[in-house]
Formats: structure tokens, sequence, C-alpha cells
């Protein structure tokens, strides 16, 4: 087998300098050391033997449970995540300020008033203003419908988008799903409303809804801005289909100062190239809503649990393992800003990047930003991972959030695709919890980063990563 | 096949003749003549065949939502069953008062404070008073332990029984379930507990905790006691594990007054006995966190539907089929106490009753009170189920909520056991809700319903309901 795509690793490098013959310097073809091939299947077998991302998750979810970023709880996993990596055994630990307006939300409460009056189950937007709004409701079948609403349309009124997101292994419903979040709002606003409501952007049937990050466009006053869960927006649904229906929202909310959080890092040392670093990790704030299980406290012990299983080896690979618990994702990837500006200048010793920011399911899929030259090393890692069940598809994906970033600006990556057929049932909701998490499904996402990160700190040879304006040239 | 059964009757009723030899009235033989059962295989093509059942509960969970009794939307409710028995053209429709404590719930509140602060999902018990409580949790693996704790080492502590709840298709599970509910709060005010907290009576795994009615005995000074989601449960428990942890509940709610509610009757007239009542029905009312959509529009819309299609026969049975919608089950049985008060006179003249109050899963067995003398007419009308899937299960099962007071009186009872097995995942949450319903599931309990009454109203001779104090003689 190794032959073969030997074999064919060497027809794609003669096809790449035969595509790019006019380069002055053609890039060494990267590859991955047989002694670090040999060492896969003991280290892959022990990562799927382990409990310990399991146990990091544990730890987090419930030691500290949820930790809106900017909250006491936020603070609290900071000094977890610090706490742990010391505890692992990292060689290296250390934090990185993070700022941003801090959100809070206080309190939130729905109702049908009138001859139908009940209670809605639905939850504020993260930066949602707070307010009291009563008014009919306006429904749109999705987001396309509000936004054909002629300003005015809507005037005392509030705008309900009961759009149905659609499940997919590979989470593809989201992004139609989230822009009903993201944009509604202001659209909303821009045709008059005085409030605003959505089904949940989730696959779920249960009273718990989905929050999430909205923004509203310059020059817009916002107004009060919520989710319904699933079951309410069937309900509030079929209730419209029975005539016109007031609604009153209350939230109490709001944007509440500045607050400083941390990118939490630990280094497993490279035993000869300690400069050069492939970074693995996830995020350390969640909702407030659940404990942010899936959402990311499951990222943090998959990548936590993979570089102390490597730190574990009697011979570290020669690069760096850096774990990054990155702060502040929900609420637009400040974390991942952050990290980004703070290491401008070291794109190039960043050899790869791959973060764990889409639950515990398993890992299918292994694809990579990787130029023609560290093409043949990708398939390398995708043979080492395919006895995990684990398929190469390359060219399919991007960067995970934290990590998009500093890809912008020209860092490689590297992404491990997990089923995500039910992650849109409990993302940003009360229900995402430890209960959720398959402890097996976690020990093969633990083994897959294990085994990424152990090839591409042992590859001799880089993965692209290159300042983006040297690549523009 | 009809034959043979004939054959095992008569053999039957020669030896319940030769058993009760002593007797000096023999009771006659009840049967089911055979036009009656020619009658069945449309009735209940029909009935498969129909939205109604799933139309009237759609109606009942949306247009009222929930309704816990005594509030204003149970008034609601009680207007709505009038209306709707008069819409699907009953020919007589009244209500009968019933009278009890108003408990209500405002808010409620629970945390874990200290090193590791986190909200916890938990809703108070019926009945229990309001209050804040602050206090290390004792927890106890399940009711025995919690009622082996000596008087006064909970003292200013607050009990947390962890036993969890089995899952099974009779339901059999919520016997222990609901025990730690109706008698942990007393327990633990005797070892001396400021509050209580339970993990939920059920089976799911999400954050939507199960209310349920508790109470206080007498001469106890009664504490804020509240269920915890399921997922909360197990984060307390974890928690605990790790070291002491102090919680706060703070809980407003309580009784409130007395209110007055109603059962709402329907009768579909018997063409030649109308005096002579098969009774079926479900409860009217709800808790109030979901909207009561399995517990129990589901059993409203069934027996409503069921009394409809019969109604609508060109030839209506020669009993009166009658559908009592029950006030306030949830609390403590009211509406059937009230009716079985207001009807002690009337047990021989109500023949057979079945209640519909277990969720809307499909009908797996039937059984029933029936004596010897109408075991017969009993296998006739389980004959006529059979094609629904649906066993004769003598000798299993007991009266529905609903007509138990009304049964132990006397009332002879029948029983369609639903199939329980998901009905603890929503029973007393926020999630029991319209979407929880297979629509097909639903017509399945129609169709038996619907055959059931009709073959019990059609039947010659009685199914044994007696003034108990007859039987006992």
């Amino acid at each position: 087998m190794r032959v073969s795509l030997r074999a064919v690793a060497a027809t794609l490098m003669m096809a790449g300098a035969a595509m790019t013959a006019a380069s002055a310097a053609e890039p060494r073809q990267t590859h991955i050391p047989e002694a670090a091939m040999a060492a896969v299947p003991e280290l892959r077998e022990r990562a799927l033997a382990s409990d310990l991302g399991y146990e990091i998750t544990e730890s987090l979810t419930t030691e500290v449970g949820a930790r809106l970023a900017g909250s006491e709880a936020d603070a609290r996993a900071v000094a977890w995540a610090r706490a742990k990596f010391e505890e692992l055994g990292f060689d290296k630990v250390w934090v990185e300020p993070v700022t941003f307006l801090k959100w809070e939300r206080r309190s939130e409460r729905g109702e049908v008033l009138g001859a139908n009056a009940q209670q809605l189950t639905l939850t504020a937007l993260g930066g949602s203003p707070g307010g009291t709004v009563e008014g009919e409701v306006v429904r749109f079948a999705d987001l396309a419908a509000l936004e054909a609403a002629p300003a005015g349309s809507l005037d005392g009124k509030l705008a309900f988008v009961d759009y149905k997101m659609e499940r997919a292994r590979d989470g593809s419903g989201y992004g139609p799903g989230s822009r009903v979040r993201s944009r509604g709002p202001s659209e909303a606003i821009e045709a008059g409303a005085i409030g605003y409501l959505m089904r949940s952007a989730g696959t779920d049937s249960h009273r718990n809804p989905h929050t999430g990050i909205t923004r509203f466009d310059e020059g817009l006053t916002p107004v009060p801005s919520a989710a319904l869960s699933v079951p309410d927006a069937d309900q509030l649904a079929r209730l419209l289909a029975l005539g016109p229906q007031r609604v009153r929202v209350a939230i109490d909310a709001g944007w509440n100062g500045e607050a400083t959080s941390y990118n939490v890092i630990g280094d497993i040392r490279g035993s000869s190239k300690p400069e050069e670093v492939v970074l693995i990790g996830g995020h350390l704030d969640s909702w407030d809503l659940g404990t942010g299980a899936i959402d990311d406290a499951a990222g943090i012990g998959i990548t936590m649990a993979a570089a102390k299983l490597i730190g574990d080896l009697p011979q570290h690979p020669a690069r760096t393992i850096r774990v990054v618990a990155f702060a502040n994702e929900e609420q637009g990837l400040y974390g991942g800003k952050a990290y980004a500006a703070a290491h401008a200048d070291e794109i190039t010793a960043h050899q790869i990047a791959a973060e764990s920011d889409f639950g515990a399911g398993r890992v299918y899929g292994y694809s990579s930003s990787a130029p023609a030259h560290a093409q043949a090393a990708g398939r390398q890692i995708a043979q080492a991972l395919a006895p995990l069940g684990i398929k190469h598809m390359p060219g399919t994906g991007g960067p995970g959030p934290d990590i998009s970033p500093f890809a912008a600006q020209g860092l490689a990556w590297a992404r491990l695709s997990q089923d995500g057929t039910d992650y849109f049932d409990l993302h940003h909701t009360p229900d995402d919890t430890l209960d959720k998490i398959d402890p097996e499904a976690l020990a093969q996402n633990v083994a897959a980063y294990a085994v990424f990160a152990y090839l591409a700190a042992s590859a001799e040879g880089d993965f692209g990563s290159t300042p983006a304006a040297a690549k523009e040239e």
C-alpha cells in the first residue's frame, strides 16, 4: 500500500513540477519519515483505549459548567485550563489576553396574549438589547421573505422568521440557518419591526431554544431579538394559521462594558525543531444555557488529550505540539483573532493547525489546505487515519473557526471532519450537557488528533504556511 | 372462529354455573350480538383513516396550551371542551363542578454556590410552598436511603434523592419513581431538611424537569421541593462526588385559595337503552410546563373522536356512549372523585368505563374487570380489537386514574393498555407538546376506543358494575 501511494505521489510530484515549471524555487516535497509512520499504530490504540479526553471534558463541564465569555465562570475556566495543562505535564503553559465587549443575559420571557394566551419558550440572541415589546406577529417562511418586506410594513410589529434548518452530517444546514439569526434582526428593523423572533437554528424537537450571536447593522436601533424553541415555533405558526396573534417579549440583557479573558496555551516541546509549531485546539468559552459539552469542551478535551498522549511518548516528535484553548469564540472569534494578531510574524513557524469545534461525533474525513508539495504527506496522514474509519477527502471543508483568522493570513490548516448529524440538536441550547457525549466516539477523535498532530510534527518539510501577502505575489 | 368462541363461552357458562351453583340468582351471560360484531370492521377502518383524534388534540394544545387546574387557561379549556362537544354533534353536553384548592407556580431557580457556581434547571413540585433556602446538599441514592436518615441528620441541609426511574412499556417504573416525589419531601422534613431536591421521575436526558404533585404529611411544615432535570441531577451527583456542595433554591409558588373547574361531559345517546352508559374519557387539565399533549389532550382527542365516529353511524348502539373530560386529575383526581360522588347512585347504570391517560402510544393490550358472566363478551371485544394489533391480556392492569374512585365503588372498568416506553421522557415536562404525537398511533387508539365502546354499548347483559357494598355481601 505504501509503495503504491508513493508511486502516486511521485507521479503527482512530477505533475506539480510540470505545472509550476516557471517557478524559480520549487519547494521541497514534504514527507513523513517511516519511523514516525511506524509509531502510529501504538499511539492510535493507546488513544482509543484512553478515557483522558472524556475526563477533561467532564472536568470542565462539571467543575466550571456554563462559561459565557467575560463572566465569572469564564475566568474560572481560564484558571481551570491553566491548571489542567500544568497537571497534564505540558512543557510550557501561558495565557494571552483577549479583550471584547461583554454581553449579559439576565432574564427573558415570551407570551402569546389574548384568547390563546400562553407562554412561549424563547431565548435572547447574543447581542440582543433588553426591552419589553408587544405587538402583532408577522410570520415569514424564510429570510428571503423578510428581506422582501417593504420599509414600514412591520411598523409596531414583531417579525417571526419560521425557517426550518436542515439536518446534515457536515452541518451544511447551519449556513442558511444561522443567517436567519445574523441577518434577520437587521432586516426586520429595516421593515419597521419593534422585535424579532425566529425558529431556532436547530434540528431537534425539544423545548430548548438555540441562542447564538447576532449583529445589528450600523445605523439601526437594535430591538429585542430572540429564538423560539422548535416546538414553540411550531405552536406560534399554528396559532397564526388560526388568526392574528399578539405577543409580548420581555428581555433583560445587553452589552455591559469591556472584559478581558485569555487564550490559554500549552506546548509539548518538539525534540529537534521546537520553534516549529503544529497547533491544535478548541474554544474554552461557551454559551450560558448549557454546560458547553459539545460546544466546545469536547474540542478542549480532544486536543488536550491528544497532545498529552504525544507528550507521553518516549520520544517527542521534532516539532512542538501546541494546544490553544481559545477565548470567546462564540461572540465573534475574539480569541482566534487575538492569536492571529499576536503571532502575525510567526505564520511560517506555525506549520499547520486544526481545530476541533463541531461536537463529539466521530471523525469521518480528513482534508487540508496542503499545496502540491505537501500532498504526499497529506496522503500519509490519511493512510494513518484510515484504520479509525476516516477517509481522505481532499478539497473539502475549511479551517475551524478560531484558526480561520490566522488561516486568512496564510496559515496552513487541516480538518478532521466530525459527524455532525445530531450536532444542531444540542448546539447553543440548555441541552448541551455531558450526557450527550459518547465516550467511545470522543476517544476516536482523540486518536485522530493524536495521529494527525504527531505526524505533522514529525514531517520533513512544510505544509504551506506562508504570509498571505507572499502567496499573492 | 365465532362458532368456536361461542362453544368456549358455552363451556365457561356451564363452568360458571357449576362454580356458583349455591347462588340464588345466576347472572345472565353477557353477549355481543352478531350484528354489532359485523359492524366493527367498517368502524375500525373509518377510525384508522380519520384525522379527528389528532385534530382535537391539536386544537386543545394549540388554542388553549398549558391548562393548570384552576388557572385562567383551565377555564378556557372547559369552554373549549364544551364547544368542541357541541361542534361534534354530541346529543347532550353539560358540565359538573369540581372544587379544589388552587396551586400556582410563579418562578423557580436553583444554583450551586461557591467554587463550582452554576445554575441548576429545576421545577417546583406541585404543592411545594414558596421560599428561598440555602444549604449543603446531602445525596441519597434512593428513597429508602432517605427514609433511613435519622431525625436531625439533615438539619439546615437540603436532601437530594438521586433515584433513576426505569423505562418500561407498561410504565411500571413510575411506581417507585413517583414515590420519590410523593414521599420524599415529608421524609426529608422528618430528618430536618430545609429543602428537597430529586432527580426527575423521568426516563429522558433533556434539560426539562418533570413536575408532579407532592403532599406533605400532616403536622409537618412544608419546605421548598423541586425536581432537577435528569442532566442536572447527573451534574449535581458529579459535583457531590468532588466534595461538599451548597445550593440555593428559590421558589415562588404555593396554594392560593379555592377554585372551581368542571368535568365536561358529552353523550352520544343510546338507541334503545339510553339510560345505560358506557363511559370513556381523559382529563382536561394539564401541568403548566408543557401543553399537555400526551398528558392528556391525547386522551381527550382519542375518546371524543371515538364517540363521534360512533355517533356518525346510521344506527347508534343500544347504550349511551359518554365522554368525560375530567377536571384536575393532576393534583389529586378531583374530577374523578367528583364524578363518582355525583353519580354514586348510578353505578349499575354505568355499564363499564375506560380512560385514556397514558399518552399517545399504540394500544397493545385489552383487559377488564369483567366477572365470569361477562368474560365471553370480553373475548368478543378482544377479537374485534385483534386486527389493531391488540392482545387480550385478562388479569392485567387496572382502571385509569379518573375512573378509579368510581371503580372503587363498584364500577366495571376496561383497560386499553398503551405502549408507554417513551411516555416518561415527556410526562409533566415542558417537552409535552404536540410534535411528540404520531398521528397514526393516535388513530389506532381512536379505533380501539371506538370498537370497545361500540361493542360494550351494544352488549346484551352487563359487565359487572354493582355497588361495592353489594359485592362484598
